[in-house]
C-alpha cells in the first residue's frame, strides 16, 4: 500500500484522472506530490495502472464490456462506484460522488484531447458546479477554471490569459490585462476574450456580473 | 510545381492547416487528394513542409519573430497574406481570406488540441460563419460543422452523434436518435446533447429554430 493512504487530508485537493488524451508524467507527478485522493474514470483505470499510480477509487458507468471487479483484488483496498446514470457524464459522477464526501475541491487531467465532444463537454460542464466544488482543468498546454464574481491573483508579465464565456457574460471589468475589459459583454462564438495576457508582473483582477467565464491559463 | 496548381476548381472545399496538433498523415492525405487550395497559418508552415505538402497560401500575423519571406522562393508561387489585426485569430481571417475570393466551403485540420483556448475559441466562432462558408473542422477523433435549421443525413446505426449547443438552442427535434429530442432546449455548460447516437441505419434529422448548434461526429 502506497503511503499516501496512510497521511490524508480531505481538504487537500482530490485528483481526478480522466478518459482523454494523457498529459505527461512530469504535470501528473505533480499533482500526486501531495497525496491526493486520486479517482480514476472508467476504462482510463488500464492506462493509469501502466504508470503504477495507485488508486482510491474507480468511477464509471463501465458500459463497454470492462469488468471493474478484477481490480478489487488486484488494486486493495480500491473503491468501485458503478454510476449507471445516463443523463451524466462519468466526470459529472465523479464530482457529484467529491460533493457527496464534502471534498472541496479537485484538480482533473485526461479530460481535453482526444474526442472534441468530451473536451468541449468537459470544459464547459464544470460552470454548474460554481459553489459546489472547486474545479481545475489541467493538461500540458493549460489550466482551466471558472471565475469567481471578483477574482485576483498575481501573475508575472506576458502570462497568457484568456476569458471564455460559457453563453454570455456581462459587466466585465479587467486590471493588469494588456486588453483590458470595461463593462464589456463577451458571447461564446460571437465575442470571446481569447489570447489576452498579463500587462505588467502584479495583481490581476477580473470582474463580471452576470454569466459563467472560464479562465484558461494556456501556453504552446 | 505540383499538379493541383494546374487543375483547380475553386468550388471545391479549400483546406485550412491551422496551427494545433497535427492530425494522422492518413486524414491529411485523404483531404488532400481532391487537390484543394491549401491555406496554413501562421508558424505552422514549417510543419507543413517538413510532410512534403504543397502549400498555396500561407496567412497569419507573423508576430513571432517569424519570417515568411523565405517561404516566396523556396515554395514558389506561394502567396503570403499578412494579418496583422489582433482582434481576430488566424482561422478566422483564414475564413475571411476564403470569403473574399468566393469559395463556398472549408475543411479544417490541426484546429483543435495542444491548446484548450485556441480549441474552444476555434470551435465556437465557426458559428458566426454561418450563411457565409461551409466550414468543416476534422481532427483524428471528430467531425465538426454547424447545423442548418434543418439538417438530414444517412448514417450507419450507432455512429456516435454530439450536439453541442453554442449558447442556448431551442426548438429542437430529432428523427432516428437513441436520445430523441423533441422541442428540447440545450444551454452549454448546463444541458447538452453530447454522446446520443444514431438508432438504425437510415436518414437522421434534426431541426432547431433558434441559436447555434453544432454536430460533432466523435469516435474513440
Amino acid at each position: 500500500m502506497s503511503s499516501h493512504h496512510i497521511v490524508r487530508d480531505d481538504q487537500e485537493p482530490a485528483l481526478i484522472i480522466a478518459n482523454g488524451a494523457a498529459c505527461h508524467p512530469e504535470l501528473l507527478g505533480q499533482l500526486l506530490e501531495w497525496s491526493p485522493l486520486v479517482i480514476v474514470l472508467d476504462s482510463a483505470i488500464e492506462r493509469v495502472l501502466e504508470l503504477g499510480i495507485k488508486v482510491d477509487v474507480l468511477l464509471g458507468d463501465f458500459d463497454r464490456g470492462f469488468d471493474p471487479e478484477i481490480y478489487k483484488t488486484t488494486q486493495y483496498p480500491i473503491e468501485i462506484v458503478h454510476t449507471p446514470d445516463q443523463e451524466k457524464t462519468d466526470l459529472e459522477k465523479a464530482f457529484d460522488y467529491l460533493i457527496s464526501r464534502n471534498i472541496p475541491a479537485v484538480n482533473v487531467v485526461w479530460a481535453t484531447g482526444r474526442r472534441a465532444d468530451h473536451t468541449i463537454t468537459n470544459l464547459t460542464n464544470i460552470v454548474r458546479y460554481r459553489d459546489l466544488l472547486k474545479i481545475v482543468i489541467l493538461d500540458d498546454h493549460s489550466k482551466i477554471f471558472l471565475l469567481p464574481q471578483k477574482f485576483e491573483k498575481w501573475y508575472p508579465a506576458t502570462t497568457p490569459i484568456s476569458l471564455i464565456p460559457i453563453g454570455t457574460v456581462s459587466g466585465i471589468f479587467s486590471k493588469n490585462l494588456t486588453y483590458s475589459l470595461e463593462n464589456d459583454t463577451l458571447t461564446m462564438g460571437y465575442r470571446t476574450g481569447s489570447s489576452n495576457n498579463v500587462a505588467q508582473d502584479g495583481l490581476v483582477t477580473i470582474t463580471h456580473t452576470k454569466g459563467d467565464l472560464l479562465l484558461m491559463e494556456c501556453f504552446d
